[in-house]
């Protein structure tokens, strides 16, 4: 029996683009490495419903390993990636040796930026992780319980106070689920705050909500969410947030519950191949989606950029990266084959929005559709998507029930808690 | 219109205690405060299948507003009680201003307890709050993730060695769970490390497990844990821990994983209270459960050192905490209506503990029950004492879900990790 020589194939990270690779390669005669820093893949567009109470975290996240048992081929390795060298094709790694590579496809999404304000950062948490996601519950929870107790009105004021920064869809998203949380489901639960107490303000500096959708579309989401008793502040440039209160220019909203939706840096990825990058921070790939000079290394979802053909960046949703994903082991495959592969082409399905518990918006392109019917598809579609036949029981599941009875039933603030202490360093942390 | 009287009943702990104290009072006429530095109650028997990576916090948890919601006469505090005033009848508060009241019911649980040797406590985590739980959950998963890429033999055996200290209940059924998980549910995920590799040992003080138990029971659990593989040494004193090994006198277990399930030691609510207590630190009470000499103040569940009619200490378990609580709830309307109330009487209705994933031992007194048949008894006693509709039907799923596919879905390890270094800070911390 003779051993013929396997090719192997890593991939850094298993997010979309990572996964949608390493199951394209399946049955393919190569080896496949997926690395990844945390143990779970996380399907992030449901990670506002978590950051909401409405999910678990296992709800939305699946362990690497259990996605990819099935596949023969592929092993799955918890570490860091710390760089690339691409001249001896090894990628280095914070707890192993270096990993020698035939064929690497970088796929290690995006964290949010602050435009160089990281320290806002401490008060206005993003939420692209798990932990990002129950540190953000914690912070809403905790200000609800902190203005049950709280007996200045202009604290309890500024505790009951949301504010949502950026006004694509995670911001209207969350703007839409903290609404109802704060409006509706909790309100049985208290006996001080009521439900008009709460105010929840999203600034957008835009001119619109979900700028990248149509018009109409914008206006639908924004008339929906108003519905919902969201303060919606356009063409808003966030100047300073501070624990306490955020600025727009002379104007100073007082919340202790600020939440980051409003940009993202790619991954140092660009960095570690030393290729040129957007102001993004994403790497700038060719047509095959390899970083230039680099032709083993593909660069694929949020850490790619990659323009469509109507000459504009393709967004970071998680279509483009699976689609990048799989044509990235198709071109692999093509290459060993000694075969040049067809430029990547991105098919655009459609963008989608939810609001609150019972709307949405999708844009399919020639056809808009809003309000419930909508709401009904993008439950539809994002329960199919689920990695996982227990999850998508669970999570659809969890849809109809808190579509029947307002509960959140995630409302947990985990950790040891000093109920009202403005300062308190685990927030502010 | 007259305002008339309400006493006010200050029930610290929302616990099966304290909530089913607060419930017992929902239509009596007195005030209800329950104060809890946690805003979530927790179902703790169900609390090492969130360490094993079965259930997800929520799934045990639901928040004490929601669940005393529907109780007109009652609100809910989030706050820490750092002491009481007796002579005044005040409750001192980490964050609000001193509360007074009119009756007062303690019952503020328990932690494990190291028996003075606290820094065991970094190496050897107990199980006792939500947060106890992930961080096992973290270890353990951590620990299958390290061996997966450890190329020494040794330090890859001592990282599948899991070592249970304390053969109780919880000890137990931690060490089922985890040879299960260790031995079945992830075989199929990992590459390099094969089920047989793990090792599950279970080390008790006493000379049998379960040793509440009725003998017969005891070698009915050590019979069904030791078919699941798990080494049981018994007559065992720990003497070091250390974060790679157990030692039992001369003998060492080189290990990454120990948890502490051996004992526990009451809240400082006697402290609290100058009252006498037992070697645990539970208050000493009177057949009425009120500390001498102040009788307007209960002590109730794991708190109180409360002794049965055979003269032995009620164990610390929840049936005795749920009596206590409507008791004292009925003691107190006595009171108010100018009654002298009867002694409490505990009513042992039984004893159960659970064995892996389809075997449980059940001791009704007269009748002990083992197997299957006792699994689905205990299956069917927790789902249905869960509290709320919404988790009975989450874990009723899981258990049956599980029971089919040995699946563990909350297999999660969140935190940022460095996945392989063993003086990892966050773990040892």
């Amino acid at each position: 029996m003779t051993q013929t020589f396997r090719p192997h194939v890593v991939i850094v990270g298993a997010g979309f683009g990572g996964l949608s690779a390493a199951r394209a390669l399946a049955h393919a005669p190569v080896e496949v490495t997926v690395i990844d820093k945390r143990n779970h893949h996380l399907f992030q567009p449901l990670l506002y419903q978590v950051a909401t109470a409405a999910l678990s975290p296992a709800d939305i996240a699946g362990p690497i390993r259990a996605i990819l048992a099935g596949q023969k081929n592929a092993r799955v390795l918890l570490d860091r990636v710390t760089g690339v060298d691409v001249a001896n094709r090894t990628v280095s790694l914070a707890n192993a040796g270096p990993l020698a590579y035939d064929w690497l496809i970088v796929a290690t999404g995006a964290r949010h930026s602050y435009f160089g304000k990281d320290h806002w950062g401490a008060h206005a948490p993003g939420i692209k992780t798990i932990d990002d996601a129950t540190a953000v519950r914690h912070k809403v929870l905790l200000a609800l319980e902190r203005a049950e107790t709280e007996t200045d009105p202009e604290r309890r004021k500024a505790l009951l106070t949301f504010v949502l920064i950026g006004a694509g869809p995670t911001g209207v998203e969350m703007a839409g689920a903290i609404a109802e949380l704060a409006h509706r489901s909790v309100s049985r639960d208290f006996r001080s705050i009521t439900p008009h107490c709460s105010r929840v303000v999203l600034i957008g500096s835009e001119p619109r909500v979900l700028a990248a959708f149509p018009e109409d579309l914008s206006a639908a989401a924004q008339r929906a969410i108003e519905a919902l008793g969201v303060e919606v502040r356009l063409g808003s440039k966030v100047t300073h947030v501070a624990y306490d209160h955020v600025e727009i220019g002379e104007d100073i909203i007082p919340t202790h519950t600020a939440i980051w939706a409003a940009g993202v840096m790619a991954s140092p990825a660009a960095e570690w191949l030393a290729a040129p990058c957007d102001r993004a921070g994403r790497a700038v790939v060719d047509s095959d989606l390899t970083v230039p000079g680099c032709e083993r290394v593909f660069v694929i979802g949020d850490t790619a950029a990659c323009v469509g053909p109507d000459r504009r960046p393709l967004p970071g949703i998680a279509p483009v990266a699976k689609q990048q994903g799989r044509y990235a082991a198709q071109a692999i495959l093509a290459r060993i084959a000694g075969r040049e592969p067809q430029p990547f082409a991105y098919r655009h399905y459609g963008n989608l929005a939810t609001i609150g518990r019972k709307r949405a918006v999708i844009d399919f392109g020639r056809v808009h559709l809003t309000g419930w019917l909508a709401w009904v598809l993008w439950s539809v579609a994002h329960v199919f998507f689920l990695v996982g036949f227990r999850n998508r029981l669970a999570v659809g599941w969890n849809l109809v029930w808190n579509y029947l009875t307002f509960a959140r039933h995630a409302r947990l603030i985990t950790g040891e808690v000093e109920a009202s202490a403005p300062e308190d360093r685990r927030l502010a942390a």
